[in-house]
């Protein structure tokens, strides 16, 4: 049993629930909570590390095997070590660190007949997590990201996303910009939503594409709205200038897939 | 200028950021940040009382003078009393009680071509508040709430609301099941949305009705579905189980009114 603050696992599993440069460096990230790290298994994510409390493995027996038997190293460890490591409020004692990029699950190629969202500048990890887990839900073939979101391997976005971050195919591309350039060269319709200057999406016909969404307060730059094949927006009624981004995002991403 | 912990204006402040139950008593809840102060004055709330602190009436002193203006009272406060008040990060400086209930904004009369949502124990204040401005902004004519939602005049839904709060006409009912029978009885469509033997949303002809949502983890009660004219659910693809609860209403808010 690890008991020690010390012991070099924990202090390089803290690193990686704190710093998303060390999960970049490290390529990996964490997961916690029973059905989140259960969530990772059964996505086919096997755990670079399993840690759990002696009572988390008493009480969740079954999950405790499901994650051990495909674990590459597992340790018990202390409550106190675990509520180091733990980022909520009452932790269930499972926690795991995941390789990050399990090329199977990538987003390698866009299909002209898929449905994509695209993502620019997005900064909230709860709205990330809300998109990814909406995504899932309605059926995106994919998430494309601008370099300068906020960190997608973050332990709120995980946690926030209910496991989509295991699933929904993505890519983080530090060109975004050229990214889109390239789609809409190759014949696939890039719709950028904003309140300017733009056609109802009730009023488009969609067959595929992808369906960008920008910064929570800056919308999607210039550069990218000038690329895309259509600007569209939501039609708004009420005072309230604009919806919450995920909430758009959700939105959008429902009237491409109606 | 105000500076003591113990003085009464500012120990009743503090309850009434804290505690639901002294809202509900005082009748009064209250709005903290330079936007959604000013947000509650345009909407035609004159605040029982106005606290700021010196650097903010500098900064913001257009929004101080419109503020001012119409508050029955209003007081200088030291950043340090400022800082207790406040349930943010980086208080901007500006808090003002309202009371509850300005009867002009409350939604007395259902009209049966109008657009409603129906909120069945929703917990997750940053849900309703997300709820709330998702109504506004899509046009929805009213939000009946069963009393045992979570308290729409806490400080996040407030917030979360982005002044939605202020303008939404809403109704709070202990007795929610039978308000929604009365509303079924009186010929009005009420929908109740449930992922089970339901029609699919995108095949329904919507014109105005009730469209309820129930709890995060529960969903609607059996006795609430049992009175629904009809019950309809969201098609879902992918493997996320559900929406989130918020991300749900909005998709089948926007359905209605689409």
């Amino acid at each position: 049993m690890i008991t020690s603050k010390d012991n070099e696992i924990i202090k390089n599993a803290a690193k990686l629930v704190k710093s998303s440069k060390h999960r970049k460096t490290a390529m990996q990230f964490t997961a916690e909570g029973v059905r989140i790290c259960c969530d990772g298994v059964r996505s086919g994510y096997n755990p670079y590390l399993f840690l759990y409390t002696a009572s988390a493995r008493e009480k969740y027996s079954d999950a405790y095997d499901e994650i051990k038997s495909v674990s590459e190293s597992a340790y018990e460890v202390s409550e106190t070590i675990f509520e180091r490591l733990s980022d909520t409020k009452s932790p269930q004692g499972f926690f795991c660190v995941f390789n990050i990029l399990d090329k199977k699950k990538n987003l390698y190629r866009i299909n002209k007949q898929g449905t994509y969202a695209g993502l620019e500048n997005i900064q909230d990890p709860s709205n990330l997590g809300t998109i990814l887990r909406t995504a899932e839900a309605l059926g995106i073939d994919g998430v494309i990201m601008s370099g300068n979101c906020c960190d997608v391997y973050s332990p709120k976005v995980v946690r926030g996303s209910m496991g989509a971050v295991f699933r929904v195919p993505l890519v983080i591309r530090e060109d975004f910009c050229d990214c889109i350039k390239g789609l809409v060269n190759d014949g696939i319709s890039v719709y950028g939503s904003t309140p300017r200057d733009a056609e109802d999406i009730t009023k488009v016909q969609f067959s595929g594409g992808v369906m960008l969404i920008g910064n929570e307060g800056n919308g999607l730059t210039e550069e990218i709205l000038s690329t895309c094949t259509m600007r569209v927006k939501i039609p708004m009624k009420g005072r309230a200038e604009s919806l919450n981004a995920a909430m758009a995002a959700g939105l959008l991403m429902w009237e491409m897939l109606r």
